[in-house]
């Protein structure tokens, strides 16, 4: 069977997702570029408290404007089926793209992202981060 | 301070990371949608195996054809800094968007998928699967 390629490529600066809206200044995103993507899962210290998951949510979302950030995605569980291998115990995620790790260490090191640090760790309990580079 | 909104837009039909691009047949992405991520990590049996883990990646690729994916990033651990929260214990990962629990549920049930988990799953010895529906 013959092997077709079809390339794709973007046009814009950055991939948004739909709830990340406020104040970006991404900087724009290389066509095939192999990306660093960050997960972050959050886990409630009030999983029940639909006030402490506003907070979050509304802390993860002004990491937008950390201008190394390619694609930005915040989420909450999704309800999908209820199988042993799922984990939908967390309240919350982040999921970001780099170009690299230079462009994740700037995240870190971010004072918008320290500054969401000490405005919402008091919020969770367990963090469980995944760095996953494009192979 | 005023808030900016600045919208991006996605141009093609989907993004696709650098290490996937043979046959794809992707639906087009609609902008601004709110997209559901499935994160899925695999833990080798053997994890010192180069080999069992081409096999994984190699099988993780054919998934690429699946219609209802919008977008694919197939990784490995990235060499970040080295901190508590962070799990890189893991061999693989597999990062997909779908438009909505539909599109998850079909690629679930796919052939494709089905003959992944008949030819792969022998390699790993434990997967954690999370499903982020952006918010």
């Amino acid at each position: 069977m013959k092997k077709q390629t079809r390339r794709t490529f973007i046009a814009s600066a950055a991939v948004l997702s739909a709830g990340v809206a406020s104040g970006m200044s991404l900087a724009p995103m290389e066509k095939n570029k192999k990306l660093l993507a960050h997960h972050v899962f959050f886990w409630l210290k009030n999983p029940s408290s639909k006030e402490d998951l506003e907070k979050l949510l509304a802390g993860l979302r002004t990491l937008a404007k950390i201008e190394t950030i390619r694609e930005l995605h915040i989420g909450v569980p999704a309800s999908t089926e209820v199988r042993p291998v799922v984990d939908n115990s967390y309240s919350a995620s982040e999921l970001m793209f780099f170009d690299d790790l230079e462009g994740q260490k700037t995240y870190q090191d971010h004072p918008i992202h320290q500054k969401f640090i000490a405005d919402c760790s008091h919020l969770w309990e367990k963090v469980i981060v995944y760095d996953a580079i494009d192979v």
